[in-house]
């Protein structure tokens, strides 16, 4: 006898769960329908729910206030329904809510406390083994990246040829043992007739459940899930279903995902390699998402080579794979005027030495790249492609960091968390160097980051005005260090070494208040 | 009593001078015309002369040809017409005449020698002491260097406060006492009303034929003379004459420079910087040069923001100062397409520490560039600009060079020297990495060069036919290492150290000819 259970207390943000029977004849997936009502004096909640196999059907909800809510759950699944109340308390320790877009350009989560991306890479870290899982959130838990983009699907490509853990659907896979590197793109697309055999109505929970447990994992971390709904690197077919099959993917993983604070929403990597799949179908899914996803989880779609239109409506933020191998973060000012949002650069060529162009920079070239952004008030993206005897790239792989980037990383980051105010904005300066202040408009003015990228100057001059006094830190953006320089007025010279990766933070004393 | 002399034997393409006596009164430089025809058996050539100072006209002259000519020196200047003849002896040791333009994108010395610019800057080495300029030719003489730009007027401009060793005119110059760094680019295009007092219509010879003495010294040393004949630079006047003056300028220059094998004419440096300056007025220095230039020595002229319109008939190539902070030789393939012509970009930062965004590239970064062009068929322009104790800066001074890229220039010309057949052709590749190679039209084709710039490949796949054997070579463009990778055939490999700045050089190993 399987039994009606539910959370009874969370805190806010927090996941809620009621587990109903149900119904197990037919097709669970798409025979019976579930949905929950959520009710608080602040708000009234639909969320859809989901089949999760042993004829339990599953409503997952994100309160958005502290205090009493009641519930109902019901649909076609069961003659009865469900119903209950549940308390939300305050939320405690490093749980700030979702991240929302705040200031046009930034985001903070919704509590308002600022988030500063700092993202990775690891597109199928969790469908590795259990071993390079653990490794890979030791990996996150020591380090400063806050969001990592990772696959529902299974991934196929260079170094990616093996099998993941299990699959999404019921059925079975093509015969793996027969690819080489060489044929293994041959392969790319394949369906059917290279030997899958799936049933895209029927979902495969446990691989599910097991992507549930990953991202209350990294939510548990403090890192955004940026989930990567669709991809082109596929052997299975999961990228040519068609559009009811697609249609019900979509609102399965809404229906499963949606309630976990830390999800974003990524339509696709590399969309327009995705010839099968049309701009009107990309729009169908974004609006599945705009009408499923109670709580408007940021969306946006990764390019390959034509940027996806980021001014439509659904699209919260950029989600851009450079176009050029020379110019990448250099650009995040001119995008930010183009399309009026957040710029996140997620890829930006990786720290590494495989082959590929994409996956071959140092790190001092990737933390360049990282600060361009940030000095232009945009976010960069991190990934890691150094070869490995067992071909386990961090990059899809996840596991340990072999790179001189995440470090600074780490100091950027902190350096971002010492922005006054709302977040960094491109300011007109010297054409020789990139910087970044905070809007006069607001009451934290005063402050400038100057970067200097590859040049190498050994001084500086700088003038604001006659009349205020500017606090001067040398920051060595590869040694993390910053220098105190003190306080000057006037015109004042600031000397440097003469080395790559220097910046210069000047920020304005605060007047005494007069009572 | 001035006697009449000339040059009665000398090597082809070497440099002729018949001195006249003729008229001191008046003003020589505009009241007076001499002329000179030149005869031999393949050609006659009309060559304006000079006035050199006491009482002496000259008429210069560049040989094409062996054998005799006959000479007559005929004007105003005199009621006499001076004749004479003279032989040329066959060019010896460096001589390969004048640099001309071949096939389309290239260079060659005019006995067909390929020529390939390693080209550096030194604006104003000429006016320096007889000591600094001493170190100058001695640096030149060590490094790969054969090609020099610089300036006939005296610059003035950061770290250029100091008075040239001379002036172009008689007259006397503005106070330079009261110059500081601060307050000099308020002077910036000053002329009379800064205290500057000159006679446009009087040159002092001197001053010339100091330049004369350079411009040989430089031919001895097998480096082109890259003359910039106008700069924005000024604060005597001499960027703001008037076109009477400006036009007697030019004429003086041509006839007194113009037989010296090795000059090229850059019209300005950064031409849109001289507002005072319509592109009329440059098209007119053009036709100048176009019609008293009897050698059609190379002509082109150099921006700073805007480019010039190199299409037109007069640019024999392109002299490019980079549009960009972060992309500048990238852009050589785009700029061969759209104009046609040979792509020399001369300035694109130079080695150095200074405060300026143009003077603080690294090493490393100035040579990548190097590479860039090289390997995308065109050819790029090194300077140095370190802080120095008496600011003798090598891009406008001279003396010696402190920084990393010179020797690994000399490694680059030394690769660019192994070029088989006409010049390097950028060539479709792979996105992530440069590739040159020798068009397949001519007989020595199945060369290539590939860069890989600051990426890092641990391996590289290369294919071209199954029937052929090609020898490969690894190239470390820093280390300035050449590696033998053996004889390969179909698909193979090329392993690499991971490193930034690799090549790969693969040569097609011609068959045996069958009797």
């Amino acid at each position: 006898m399987i039994c009606f259970t539910y959370t009874r207390r969370l805190e806010r943000w927090g996941l809620f769960e009621a587990a109903c029977p149900g119904f197990s004849d037919k097709n669970p997936f798409t025979d019976y329908a579930v949905q929950g009502i959520f009710r608080h004096k602040n708000e009234t909640v639909k969320a859809e729910g989901f089949y999760d196999g042993e004829g339990l059907y599953k409503v997952r909800f994100m309160p958005s206030f502290t205090g009493e809510y009641s519930f109902e759950v019901r649909g076609s699944f069961s003659e009865e329904t469900y119903t209950g109340a549940f308390t939300v308390d305050p939320a405690v320790g490093d749980n700030h809510g979702p991240v929302r877009v705040a200031n046009t350009y930034h985001f903070a989560y919704e509590d308002g406390k600022p988030y500063y991306p700092v993202g990775t890479t690891c597109y199928v870290w969790e469908l590795q083994s259990d071993e390079l899982q653990k490794k890979t959130l030791e990996t996150l838990a020591q380090n400063a990246f806050n969001k990592i983009r990772f696959c529902i699907f299974p991934k196929h490509f260079d170094y990616n040829l093996g099998e993941p853990r299990s699959y999404p659907y019921v059925g079975t896979p093509m015969d793996g043992s027969i690819l080489t590197r060489e044929n293994s793109f041959s392969y790319m697309g394949a369906g059917e007739e290279a030997g899958n055999n799936w049933d895209f109505k029927r979902f495969n929970v446990e691989y599910f459940q097991h992507i549930d447990k990953s991202i209350a994992a990294l939510r548990d971390l403090g890192i955004e899930a940026d989930l990567i709904v669709m991809h082109p690197y596929d052997r299975w077919g999961f990228s040519r279903m068609d559009a009811e099959c697609d249609d019900l993917y979509w609102n399965y993983i809404v229906a499963r995902f949606a309630a976990y604070r830390n999800v974003w929403w990524s339509l696709a990597n590399e969309y327009d390699l995705m010839p099968q799949k049309k701009i009107s179908d990309w729009e169908r899914y974004a609006g599945i998402l705009c009408e499923k996803d109670p709580y408007n989880h940021l969306r946006s779609i990764h390019n390959c080579r034509s940027f996806y239109d980021y001014s439509r409506p659904w699209v919260t933020h950029c989600c851009i794979q450079r176009q050029d191998i020379y110019k990448s973060t250099e650009l995040t000012a001119e995008y930010r005027q183009r399309w009026g949002k957040p710029v996140v650069l997620d890829e930006i060529a990786y720290e590494g030495n495989i082959q590929h162009g994409w996956g071959n920079i140092s790190g001092r070239e990737l933390v360049r790249r990282f600060w361009e952004a940030a000095c232009r008030g945009g976010y960069a993206g991190h990934g890691e492609t150094f070869e490995h005897p067992q071909d386990i790239l961090w990059w899809s792989h996840g596991g340990e960091l072999h790179g001189e980037s995440p470090e600074r990383l780490k100091f950027l980051y902190r350096i971002l968390s010492e922005t006054p105010g709302p977040g960094l904005t491109p300011m007109e300066g010297r054409w020789d160097g990139t910087t970044a202040g905070v809007d006069e408009l607001f009451d934290l003015s005063g402050y400038y980051l100057y970067y200097y990228s590859f040049m190498r100057p050994s001084f500086r001059d700088f003038y604001y005005d006659d009349k205020r006094d500017y606090k001067v830190e040398v920051i060595d953006t590869w040694e993390m260090t910053i220098e105190d320089r003190g306080v000057h007025r006037g015109r004042f010279k600031v000397e440097l070494p003469g080395k790559e990766y220097m910046a210069v933070r000047i920020q304005r004393i605060k007047r005494q208040e007069k009572n």
